[in-house]
C-alpha cells in the first residue's frame, strides 16, 4: 500500500482508549492511575502485553520509563520515538497522556498491519510520572533524562503517605537500567489533547505545536494586623485583605496593558487568620504569567518586583518571592513542518499554536529533535473528569502522527 | 467612711487578676480556658471560694450561670448585679470577660472592709460561655436568659471532639435550677477592656458605653470556571478571584461614601481549587458591617443586595446570603448617666462610646437596666496573647464600677 494512503483504524484506538481507561477508570468516567500506583503497574503491564504481541521489544530505564521498540531494517539508525504518558492526575481524564502512548501503539499497528518494513527502529515510549501527582514534581523522568533534575534528589520525593519515589521504583519491577535511558533519536513527537478551548472555539481540527510558553511564578504576601472587625475604626486599620485587593488590582491593570497572548492567573490564596469577625493579618497568593516572548515576561517581573516599593508607606507590608521560572522552548522546526505536512496532506484544518502547559516534550527538546501535536479538548477542560477529545479528534491525531512517523522512519516505495 | 471617698484596692486587683490567670495561663503570658473545660470548672471553684470567704452565697442555674449574692440589708429588692465571663479564646488574653468577674470581687471586698452595709444585694455573676469558642454561639447563656435563643438546641451543640454543650454542663458539677435563673435586677453592670483602639488614641481613660452597635453579615460566593493557567486565553476565562476582586472594589467603593463610623470587614475568604496553576472556579467571602444607626446598615444591605444584579450580565455567577443581623441595643441611660457621673467624680477623662464588639450586657439590657464601663486596650489588641490593660486602667474601671454599685445600692450615710 502507498504509505500516503494509509490510516490509522479509529474504531480500534478508541476501543483501545477504552481499555486503557478500565486501568482506573472512575464512577464518572474518569481516571485515577497515580505514577507507580497498582493501577499504573497493571497498564504498564498490560501495555507491554499489547507492544510484544507486534514483536516489539520493551526494555526499561532507570526511572521506570518504557521503550517499546518495533526493529528497522536499518536497525543501528536512530529511532523514532512516539511518546507521552500513561499516569494521570487524582481523578483525570482518560486522555491527557495516554493518548500519546496509544498514538504509538496505533501507528506500530497500521505500520504492522500493512507489511511495511520501516527503515529506522520505531520506539513507543511512556515516559514515568509526568503529572507529579503522587510524587512531585511533574516531569520529573524527563526532567532527569535531560538533566534538568537531578535523580538523588528525585528518588527522595514522598507522596502523601510517605513512600519515596526511590521505594516505589524499586516495588514496582519497572526499575531497569541507565543504560536503556533515551539518549539519541531521529525524533521525538508528542501527540497531546490540548487542554485548553483554542482549538474548538476556532473549529479546527489539529494543532502544531511550535514550542511551550516560557513562565515565571511568583508567592506574593501582605501582612497587617489583624483587629477586632467590631471595634477598630477604619482609619486605624491595617487589612490585610484590602490592601491585597488594591494590589490585585494595579497587577490586573498593568499586566492587561501588555501583549494579548500573555495569561497570568491568581490560583492560590490563603487568608489569615480567616474568620469572619478578625481584620485578616496576612494573606499569601501565587501569580504566575506565561508568554512566549522573553521581553514580555520580563514586563510582568517588573510589574510584580516594584510593588513592595509601590506599597512602602502603605499600612501594609508587601513581601515578593519568585518561586520560579522557565524560558519559553522552541521545538524543531523541520519536525514542526513535517508534521503540518501530514496534516495538510490529509486535508486537517490546523493552527500552529505553542502549548500553554508544560509537557515531558519540553525537556526532550533539549537533546532530541522534538515536537507535539494537539488535538482539541472540549470546553478545554483536563485534570478532570470532564475532560472529553471527541474520537474523530484522536483519530485525526493519530493519522498525522502516522503520516509523520512514515515519513521519518520508511524510505518511499 | 464617706462612700465618695472610698476607693478599691488595685495592688490587690492586679494579684487577683494575676492569680485568675493561672487558671490555663500559655507560654506567652495569655490564657486558654474554654467554657466548661478543667481549667474553667477549677476557676469556677476558685472564684466560687474567694466569694465564699467574704460571706456570699453563691447559687448557680441551668446553664452554669454563677450567682456570688452579698445580702442587703433590704435583701428582698431587686439586687445590683456586676458580671460578666471567666470564659475565654484559645490563646486570649488576661482581662477580656474576666476582668469584669473581678471587679464586682473588688468592689466586695472593699465594701466589707470598709465595713459598708449595702441596703440591696450585691450579686456578682459569671456567664457561662460568652466567647462561644469551645461551643457554638458565643454569648449562649445570656442568650439562653433573655429568651433570644433556645435551650434545647444550645444543650446540643458540639465542641470540635463532639462533645456536647448539655454533657459538658452535666459533667462539669455546675449545673443548677432554672428558678435561679437572673430574673429581676436594679442594674447589670459590666467592666470590659475595650477591645479596640479608641480610647488608647485618644489617651482616655474610661469609655462609658452606651450601647452595642447593630450588624449585618452576608456571605458571598462567586462562581466561575476551573480552567488550566497555561492554556486558556485571557476572554475565555471565568475567573472567580478576579471576578470577586472587581466585587470587592465595588464594595469598598460604595461602603466608604457612607458614615465615617461605619465598619465593614471581609474577615473570611476561601479559594477553590485553591491551586496556582488553575484557574479559581469558586471564591465564597464574608462581608460583616457594624453601625449603630439602623438607616446606615440599610444602606449597606442595598449595596451588598443589588450585587447579583449587576454582576448577572458578567462571566461569574455572583449570589448573596445573609447569614444574620442584629439591631443596635441602647443601654439605660440612667445607669449611663450614673457612671458618667462616677468617673467624673474620680476626675478620669472619659469618652461616650458604643461597643461595637458583642458582650452578654446586649442581651440582658432587653430585660434589666443594663450599662457597661470600658477601659483602654493596649494597641487595641484581645483574643489574643497580647491582650494588654495596664493596671492603673483595670484599677480604674473598676473605682467606676464601685462609686456606681454604691450609688445604686447604698444608702447615703
Amino acid at each position: 500500500m502507498e504509505k500516503q494512503k494509509v490510516l490509522i483504524n479509529g474504531e480500534r484506538l478508541k476501543q483501545t482508549i477504552e481499555a486503557f481507561a478500565d486501568f482506573g477508570r472512575t464512577e464518572n468516567n474518569g481516571v485515577t492511575r497515580l505514577s507507580l500506583s497498582n493501577v499504573d503497574i497493571q497498564v504498564r503491564k498490560h501495555f507491554q502485553s499489547e507492544c510484544e504481541k507486534l514483536g516489539m521489544t520493551v526494555v526499561l530505564d532507570d526511572m521506570a520509563n518504557m521503550y517499546a521498540r518495533l526493529p528497522g531494517t536499518d536497525n543501528d539508525q536512530p529511532p523514532v520515538v512516539v511518546g507521552s504518558h500513561l499516569d494521570s492526575v487524582e481523578k483525570g481524564g482518560r486522555f491527557d497522556g495516554v493518548l500519546g502512548v496509544l498514538a504509538g501503539l496505533e501507528v506500530v499497528r497500521t505500520i504492522v498491519e500493512n507489511g511495511m518494513k520501516p527503515r529506522l527502529p520505531i520506539v513507543v515510549a511512556n515516559i514515568t510520572n509526568e503529572e507529579g501527582a503522587r510524587f512531585e514534581p511533574s516531569m520529573m523522568a524527563s526532567g532527569v533524562l535531560s538533566g534538568w533534575f537531578d535523580k538523588a534528589a528525585m528518588l527522595q520525593s514522598k507522596d502523601k503517605n510517605g513512600v519515596t519515589f526511590g521505594e516505589a521504583l524499586k516495588n514496582s519491577g519497572f526499575a531497569g537500567n541507565e543504560a536503556n535511558r533515551l539518549k539519541n533519536a531521529t525524533a521525538f513527537l508528542e501527540l497531546h489533547i490540548e487542554q485548553g478551548p483554542v482549538l474548538e472555539s476556532e473549529s479546527l481540527q489539529v494543532g502544531i505545536v511550535e514550542g511551550v510558553v516560557g513562565m515565571v511564578c511568583y508567592e506574593i504576601e501582605v501582612s497587617g494586623d489583624s483587629d477586632h472587625a467590631g471595634t477598630t475604626p477604619m482609619p486605624m486599620r491595617k487589612d490585610a485583605l484590602f490592601t491585597t485587593n488594591d494590589l490585585i488590582s494595579i497587577i490586573r491593570s498593568r499586566m492587561s496593558k501588555l501583549d494579548s497572548e500573555l495569561v497570568y492567573t491568581i490560583g492560590r490564596m490563603n487568608v489569615s487568620p480567616n474568620i469572619h469577625t478578625v481584620i485578616p493579618n496576612k494573606v499569601v497568593f501565587t501569580l504566575e504569567a506565561r508568554h512566549y516572548d522573553a521581553n514580555v515576561i520580563r514586563q510582568v517581573e517588573e510589574i510584580i518586583e516594584v510593588l513592595p516599593v509601590h506599597f512602602a508607606k502603605e499600612k501594609c507590608k508587601v513581601q515578593i518571592k519568585k518561586l520560579w521560572d522557565r524560558n519559553t522552548v522552541w521545538f524543531d522546526q523541520n519536525l514542526v513542518n513535517l508534521l503540518e505536512q501530514s496534516a495538510n496532506h490529509l486535508k486537517y484544518s490546523i493552527k500552529r499554536m505553542l502549548s500553554g502547559a508544560g509537557h515531558d516534550s519540553q525537556f526532550i527538546a533539549s537533546y532530541i529533535p522534538t515536537a507535539m501535536i494537539f488535538v482539541p479538548s472540549v470546553k478545554g477542560k483536563s485534570h478532570s473528569e470532564d475532560e472529553l477529545t471527541y474520537w474523530k479528534d484522536c483519530e485525526n491525531g493519530v493519522n498525522v502522527m502516522l503520516h509523520t512517523v512514515l515519513d521519518l522512519a520508511v524510505d518511499q516505495a
